[in-house]
C-alpha cells in the first residue's frame, strides 16, 4: 500500500469510497463492540474464584485472632495487616514500614490525598484551599482520564507535559517544578502507563527524584498501577522512587499507590499508598479521624490467597497469558492494516490494561465517531488529556483486555478502517 | 445507706479510709478490666460467622453475574447492589431510591460529606473553605467523640447544646440554626445516642425537621447508628426524619448514615448514606470522580447473609440476647451500690451500645484516674464532649458489650467504689 499522504486526491477519493463500502457492511452486521474499558476479563477474574472461599465459615478461630484485641472480625488495625502492607510494599518496591493498606479503591486513596492537602496542606504549608492563586499539577499526557478529572474537581489547573517512551518530558517537569512554587504535584503512572505503557527510565526516575521544587509541598504522586502486570517475566524494570529520592536528599518529596483491583477482582481488591514516615504521620493524622479502620477480612483473604510476592508473580502470570494474547490481536490488525499508510503510530506495551494510538491530527474524534455508529465502542476523544482536551486530536486509548478474542479480531479490523477513513477525510479537506 | 451529701464530714472521711481499703484490695489483684470500647464482643461476632462463607468459589455464577455488565467481581456499580441497597434503606427508614450504599465504614462517608462541604460547598452555596467566618456545628452533647474530633480536624467551630431525654434542647437549636448563618449542621444519634442511649421523641424530630436555617446550606447530620439495635422487640420506635421533613417542606434538609458494623462484622461491614434526590445529586457527583465503585462482593454476602430487615431484625435479636444481660450486670451494679447515695444518675436504655453516668462535679476525672490505677481503662473524661471538654467534669462513658459477663460484675463494682471515691474527695474538698 502506497502512504496515505502520497495519494493523488483523485486517488484518495477512490480509497475512501471503497473503505466507504466496507464500512457500510460492517455496520450492516450489527456488531455490538467495546474496546473502552479497562477492566478485566471475566476469564481474568475467574482466576481468583478460590480467593472467594480463602475466608470461609471453616476459617480458624487463630486465623482469624478471634477474642484477641487484633481479632479482625472486630474493628481496629488503622493502617491493615502487616501480611496484607508487606505485600503491597513488594508490589509498590517500598519497605513494609512505608505502607498503609486501605480500602477498595486506589483512585479513593488519591482523591483523599488530594483532598487532604486541599483542607488541611501538606507538610505544614498552607490548604490549598487558602491558596489566593490555583494549585497547578502537571499532567504527562496522554495520561489516566480519572487523574484528571478529580484534579479538575479541585479546581487545581492542569498542565500537560509531553509523555515520551521514556516518562515525561523532563527538561519541561524541571523547568516548572523548580521555578513555580505553584506547582504543587505531577501525577505518575511510571509503569505501563495508561494509555501508552511507558515504563519511565532510570534517567526519568533520577531526574523526578532530584526535582528542586519551588514549592515546599510539591510531590510526585506515583501510581504504580500496573506495577507486577508484565506480560513476561521478568517484567520491564523501574527504578525504586523511593530509593531514588533518598539518594538525591528528596525523602518526603514522593506519594505511592497502588492496588490488587487487576490482580484480583476490580473493586474487591486492596489499595495501599506508601510514603516517607514524616508524610505518613500527617497522613495518619487524618486517617484516624476518618475512619476506625479498613475491612481487614478482605486484607485476610488475600494474605491467604496471594501469600506472598512469589504468589503474586505466579498469579500475574496467567493473567499475562490471557491478556498478552489480546494485545497481539490488536496489534497484529494494526500492523497489517496501518503499517505502510503514515496515517498513525501506536504503542506496544510489554505489559498494562492499554495501546495508545496516535492518528494525523483532526482524526480521533471522527474515528470514534465512526467506529460508534458501526456499533463499537471506543474511550472517548480527547479523555487521555487534561479537561478532556486533545490539542491534535489525535490520541485513542484502545483497551484489548475485556472483549472476547473473536469480538477483539472485528473490533481491530473496525477500527483500522475507521482510522483510514478519518485520515483521508482529513486528508481530503 | 445515708445520702453522701447528708454525711457529717467525719462520717465522709470516715467512709473515705474505708472504700480506700476496699479499693486497695481491689488493686491488688491485678486486673485488667475495659469498659471503654464501644466494641461487639467475640460471641457477637460469631453470630455472623456464616457470613464468611456467603460468598464462596461455589456461588454459581448466576448470583455473581459473570460475564455480565453487572459482573460483580468486576468494576462498576457506584451505588451499589440494588438488594443491599434495599436492606439499608429500611435500616434508615427511607425509600431505596434515596440510599446509596458504600465502603465499610460509616464515619469514612460522614468524613468525606464535611470533606465535600468544606471543598465545594453544600447546595450551591459558597465552599465552607472559602468563608471569611467559621463554620459552626450545633453538638448534643454528651455525644460521639469520633464526630466532635473530625469536626474539629476541619476548624469547625462546636457548640454543645444539652442533650435531654427527648433529644436535643429544641429551644436552644432553633434559637441558633433559625438566626445564625454560620451554623451549618448538627450531629444526631437519633436513636439509642452514643453514650446516653436517647431515643428522640417524636416532637423532637418534628422540631428538627421543621427548622428555619438562617443558611441554606445547612443540614442534619443524622448518624442512625443504631437503628436496628434494640434489646426487645420492637425496639424504640423512632419518626421517619424524612418524612417529617417532606411535611414541614424541608425536603433537603437531612443527610443519613449507618451501617450494619455493629450487625454482622465491625469494620468489615456496609455503610450507606440516604439523602434527598437533590443531595444525592450532589454527592453522587463527587464520589463518581473519587471511587469506580464500592465492594460489591461484600455487598453480595450481606445479601445472602441478612437477606432482608426480617432477617436483620431477627439477627439483632441474637445480639440483643448477648448484649442485654451485659447492660443489666452493670445496672445491678449502679442500682445496688449508688442508689441512694445521690452521687450520680445514669441511662437505662433499651438497645445501643452504652451507659451514660453522670456524677457530681469534679469527679469524672479522678473517678477514671482510679479506675486505671486499679486496672480498668474507662473512655477518657471529656471525650462525650465537644474539645474533650466536659464543663462539669461529670460524664463517664461505660461500654459494657465487650468483657466478658464475669469481667463486669468485677468492672462495675470498682466503677461503683471509683464514683463514691471520687464523690467523697469531691464533698470533703
Amino acid at each position: 500500500m502506497k502512504a496515505f499522504k502520497e495519494l493523488s486526491a483523485v486517488e484518495a477519493q477512490g480509497q475512501l469510497a471503497t473503505l466507504m463500502k466496507e464500512y457500510e457492511q460492517f455496520a450492516a452486521k450489527g456488531l455490538k463492540l467495546n474496546m473502552a474499558r479497562g477492566k478485566p476479563a471475566p476469564e481474568q477474574l475467574d482466576l481468583s474464584t478460590s480467593l472467594l472461599s480463602a475466608v470461609s465459615s471453616e476459617t480458624a478461630a487463630d486465623v482469624l485472632k478471634e477474642g484477641t484485641a487484633d481479632d479482625l472480625r472486630n474493628y481496629g488495625g488503622l493502617i491493615g495487616l502487616p501480611e496484607m502492607r508487606k505485600i503491597m510494599a513488594d508490589i509498590m518496591d517500598v519497605d513494609v514500614e512505608d505502607t498503609i493498606v486501605c480500602g477498595n479503591s486506589s483512585l479513593n486513596v488519591m482523591y483523599d490525598m488530594i483532598s487532604q492537602a486541599f483542607s488541611h496542606g501538606v507538610a505544614g504549608q498552607a490548604a490549598w484551599a487558602k491558596l489566593a492563586e490555583p494549585v497547578k499539577f502537571l499532567c504527562p499526557s496522554p495520561g489516566y482520564d480519572r487523574h484528571f478529572a478529580l484534579t479538575e474537581y479541585f479546581g487545581i489547573e492542569m498542565i500537560p507535559v509531553p509523555l515520551g517512551a521514556d516518562g515525561p518530558d523532563m527538561d519541561i517537569v524541571d523547568q516548572y517544578v523548580n521555578t513555580d512554587a505553584s506547582i504543587k504535584g505531577i501525577w505518575c503512572v511510571p509503569k505501563y502507563s495508561n494509555p501508552t505503557g511507558t515504563v519511565y527510565s532510570d534517567d526519568t526516575v533520577k531526574r523526578l527524584a532530584a526535582l528542586n521544587p519551588a514549592a515546599a509541598d510539591f510531590r510526585i504522586y506515583w501510581d504504580n498501577a500496573y506495577a507486577v502486570h508484565d506480560f513476561e517475566q521478568p517484567g520491564e524494570a523501574l527504578l525504586s522512587l523511593k530509593t531514588a529520592c533518598n539518594e538525591a536528599g528528596n525523602d518526603n518529596i514522593w506519594y505511592m499507590f497502588s492496588s490488587t483491583s487487576k490482580v484480583t477482582f476490580a473493586g474487591s481488591g486492596i489499595s495501599a499508598l506508601a510514603a516517607s514516615p514524616d508524610n505518613l504521620a500527617e497522613i495518619k493524622g487524618r486517617l484516624s479521624l476518618q475512619t476506625i479502620g479498613p475491612d481487614k477480612l478482605n486484607q485476610l483473604r488475600h494474605v491467604l490467597f496471594l501469600r506472598d510476592m512469589d504468589g503474586v508473580r505466579a498469579h500475574m502470570q496467567k493473567h499475562a497469558e490471557i491478556v498478552a494474547p489480546k494485545f497481539n490481536i490488536v496489534l497484529r490488525a494494526l500492523d497489517e492494516g496501518l503499517a505502510d499508510l503514515d496515517i498513525g503510530t501506536w504503542t506496544r506495551p510489554k505489559g498494562g490494561y492499554f495501546i495508545s494510538f496516535d492518528g494525523l491530527p483532526n482524526t480521533a474524534k471522527r474515528a470514534i465517531s465512526l467506529a460508534k455508529d458501526a456499533g463499537m465502542v471506543l474511550t472517548g476523544a480527547g479523555a487521555t488529556y487534561p479537561y478532556g482536551n486533545d490539542p491534535e486530536d489525535a490520541n485513542i486509548r484502545l483497551a484489548p483486555t475485556y472483549p472476547l478474542a473473536e469480538e477483539l479480531e472485528d473490533a481491530s479490523k473496525l477500527f483500522v478502517l475507521c482510522v483510514k477513513i478519518a485520515s483521508l477525510e482529513a486528508l481530503l479537506a
